[in-house]
């Protein structure tokens, strides 16, 4: 029996057209790191579905190590990052932010989100500290979005928290390594995000590329010497213009766009099913990640065709589970997990 | 009219077959961060082309970040890697060594290579200073084969170079970024290596890869905790299979040593050319790396059809040049070169 | 009116006997960095002291540099150090362990103090989770003693911790910046802190000395290069022999302990009169800090003649405050205070 | 016999003045840190022998902690810090500053001076090379003076090197470890380095403190969030007003320049008898400390009633030794030493 895949949206390599795209331009000769005309010509794209003529864009190959170059570069040595204790770089980044030195300081997340009114609670609070100069000062603000749990921030959301880092004088910066997904799933749009972001990336690998993070730059007064800190970071790819067509081509035809749609779409008609069956969702989650709690037994039985992560166990009779649907994913897969409910 | 590149050996993608693995593969589902079957056959395959049964086999995506996490990874805190003063991690790596936190410890260069008798002298005289607990200790050894210069260390020297080592009671470790074109060039093959080097990678970005280095832990004694490092450094790729399937590729039918034994030829019958027209070799480099001392008139007339190097002036009427030849180098381009000088 | 403080335990300078040896000794010409007799001779005490015959002592000058230096020395580069969420390395370091790349992991504090149970449970947990490979391993276990808030382990809850750390082979360490204090009010000795903790230090700053911290390594595998870490990490003192003729008075006739034990029958008589007056102490601290929840007004018209550490509001009429003890706070000092009630 | 003593400049305890302020301010309660009356009249003092009314003070304990911490707030992530290979940050500080992330980029050393122009041309050529992006940028310029060979810079040459770096936008710091005694032997006054040096430190440990060194930054942009990484680095001292006390004394009364005075005018009168007898110096220095090159039989001889250090062999019959003058250093000292010659 065949085995269908939920597990992540990173177990295939590339959307076919990105795949195209690159074997196309194989024996092309280009100069390295980033310097050839696709990689020109793809952060032109982004700049213009960001609206943002004056932004920046440098494209590195994983998650990890953009968070860690841009955050390494946004700080000074006596501050730390604010991000809620579920983020990625808080939890699941081997300590890569402190290995560059840096402490990441922790807000309660709320389905993965934090709140303005507690980052601003969290600044006031610091400041009005005697004793301020021996810890460790709020220099940025991190978020994810879609957050670790697949929700997002509505686009009233956002705003407050651009607002109150405007305020602080601190950096927002948005890791979007499910960045499709979420501008599927919410009100924000990507010129939002270049006029509400100081920083933000825009992920590939998980929503099309086979890897491929474009950092996008609105904030003319950071990052002014990032390429040396990528360098230093061992992010810098040798044949950069990998990343160049990869990005050229999901910023073609709204490529990204609908990969983001696509999956979301597949996501939710998963959840229907799942709801209609009375199993309830974790988190509400309206993007391409989905987490259900479900009876053990039940978990049991799908394993045996399906694919897809164990969370954690609520009490003895049930546990959550993640379902994750992506470019790959097909109609077919959909219907015959239904089917097993 | 067409130009052709001698630039580099990573201007193009990734060699055909190589390429072809990526696509075939391209729609099938695999766990990530290298657990998949492809990862764990192209280490097999690995293994077995050092002899070297127990060696541990990491794939990570590029050099610097590969240099970075290895010695990062060697040294204790009070220690420093010894290097020649013209090693890419001292020169050409923005510093990735010294943000880790570790000294680069200079030795002298002879044409891209240390001696181990200086090796030797070094380490000799570091514990023969009284103040050398306020000095940065020499914790490992590091070569790079072949060296930025384009020579190689023979089987000899290398021995000596372990030796010397070995006796200290610090690692060896080489950087094989354009480790196949050593190899093509040498008495040293992959067992030697495997043999006398504590820690080797074997490059792929330059070889006949659209990326990847595979790191080869001999020594079973280092290197317990490599994978957090890998992902603390921002160098675990997601989709790790990209590396599994290239490597397996690399690593089938001879792959790998036939691109670096084709490029070396192609690399001397330039060299050869260049001398019978009385031209000077700068370095009398053996591997696919040329650089030739050419009169300055020559060099622009060159330029209006070829694509290389400038390495800088010598004298008013001189300068150094470099021509790389790769997988992607035809024997027409080789040819036509050779017809304009 | 004379202003009486209650502030901290490091407003004065050196007790009287340790001055008095460093004036002593001022003209006396030593080789530096810790290589002479005096140091030689306060580590002998020390060891004697601690019954510990093989342990190595290392004098430094403060307790930061103390947590710095010794944490970057036990942990690997992919490990970061347990402790409390009030821990002060977590706290009021300024980041100084994340500046050496380590992640502190916090753990609930109750009262300052952690629970055998509860570090148990975490490395438990951490290991089960499949992904531990990509979060900051637990390296090593910090605690205070006595902790941020005055209060002790005891040495059934010490032995406890002693052996969860030994089950799961991480070294235990323990600050004793105010160790003295720590020692005059629990049932644990020098000696036990040797045999159940493989790092500790004997505070002197806040405990007779003018400055220094002596770091004893009980554990002979560990810190095995620690003279060159604390020369990298800045703590090495030109003048060493300062912290030896200051340790050697300290250690000479009892003077440590005595110190420790009149401050902490000082700071006790204020907690009986606080008590009786019928205050309420906010946390039950057997040592030379006393936090008591006292009226807003009663705080104001204390301030006039005593100077104490505001700690924070405890709703709108009453705030919680800090008075310590030391061996420069006079009984008349306590009886004044006493008679502000 | 009495051993006399020419080892360094520290192996004493303080002045006898300094020591004094210490033992009579002993008792008194202050705040900590640096926040008490002492310290802001030692910063006081200090910014009017430099003429600077607007430069920032700040007391730090010992040289290499305020070189790392001075250093690692002056430079960006992706720069390092030029300074001559035998500078003290490059050579026995136990590689403090790669530990903090920054390469020490060498320049040439001439008897421990850095040339100008050689400044200049490494920046001139660093931004020459297409591949700078790749490589670690100048970011600062250390220089010490005076040098660890005794030499001082004249205000010629300080005004040269403060141009170079004005140029090129980079800050000067120097390392003034034993400034005292630079003063005392050239035409250089504070007020002059405070124009000159965007940052500098004025020695104590070395110069008449039991220890501390005042860091003057005379460049308001620079080192805006200093206290946070003073204590980041470990090196806020906590009974700060010990720093204040002792360079409020040594600033009293012309203590400071005095004691330079005394200890160079004994070097000369050293170095004039060694001439005498016809022995050579190894450099020409005009401090404090004088380096002699001595027949082995000669320094055997002098062993037995005077102390000094060994630097190395020149040829079989002859050596280099180092003897070095302070506050501490009587005239009979010097006379029974030359009667020994």
């Amino acid at each position: 029996m065949l085995m269908i895949y939920f597990d992540s949206d990173y177990m295939a390599g590339a959307h076919p057209q990105v795949m195209q795209a690159l074997a196309e331009s194989n024996l092309e000769a280009t100069t390295g790191y980033g310097t050839d005309a696709y990689t020109a010509r793809a952060a032109e794209k982004i700049r213009q579905a960001c609206q943002s003529p004056q932004a920046r864009v440098h494209f590195l190959v994983g998650g990890t190590q953009t968070n860690a170059t841009v955050i390494d570069g946004l700080l000074a040595r006596h501050q730390g990052v604010l991000a809620a204790e579920s983020a990625h770089i808080n939890v699941h980044e081997s300590g890569a932010i402190e290995a560059s030195g840096h402490k990441v300081l922790t807000l309660p997340q709320h389905e993965g989100k934090v709140w303005a009114s507690e980052v601003k609670a969290y600044i006031d609070h610091f400041y009005r500290d005697d004793s301020y100069e021996h810890m460790v000062a709020p220099g940025m603000l991190y978020i994810s979005f879609p957050t670790e749990y697949g929700t997002v921030y509505s686009l009233q959301e956002l705003s407050e928290l651009s607002q109150v880092c405007h305020e602080a004088g601190i950096p927002l910066y948005v890791d979007g390594a499910r960045l499709g997904y979420g501008l599927a799933a919410s009100d924000v749009s990507l010129p939002d995000m270049a006029r509400l972001c100081d920083v933000f990336y825009i992920g590939g690998t998980k929503v099309g590329a086979l890897f491929g993070e474009a950092v996008v730059i609105n904030n003319e007064q950071l990052l002014k010497h990032f390429f040396p800190l990528i360098k230093q970071h061992g992010a810098l790819l040798a044949k950069g213009r990998l990343l160049g067509v990869q990005f050229d081509s999901l910023f073609s035809e709204g490529l990204y766009e609908k990969i983001g749609r696509e999956a979301v779409a597949k996501a939710l008609r998963l959840k229907a099913a799942f709801t209609e069956k009375g199993y309830r969702s974790e988190v509400d989650s309206p993007t391409n990640q989905q987490f259900f709690r479900l009876p053990n037994t039940l978990i049991d039985r799908l394993k045996e065709e399906v694919s897809f992560e164990y969370w954690g166990p609520r009490g003895q009779q049930e546990s959550v589970v993640r379902f994750v649907c992506s470019w790959n994913t097909l109609d077919a897969d959909i219907d015959h997990l239904i089917s097993l409910l």
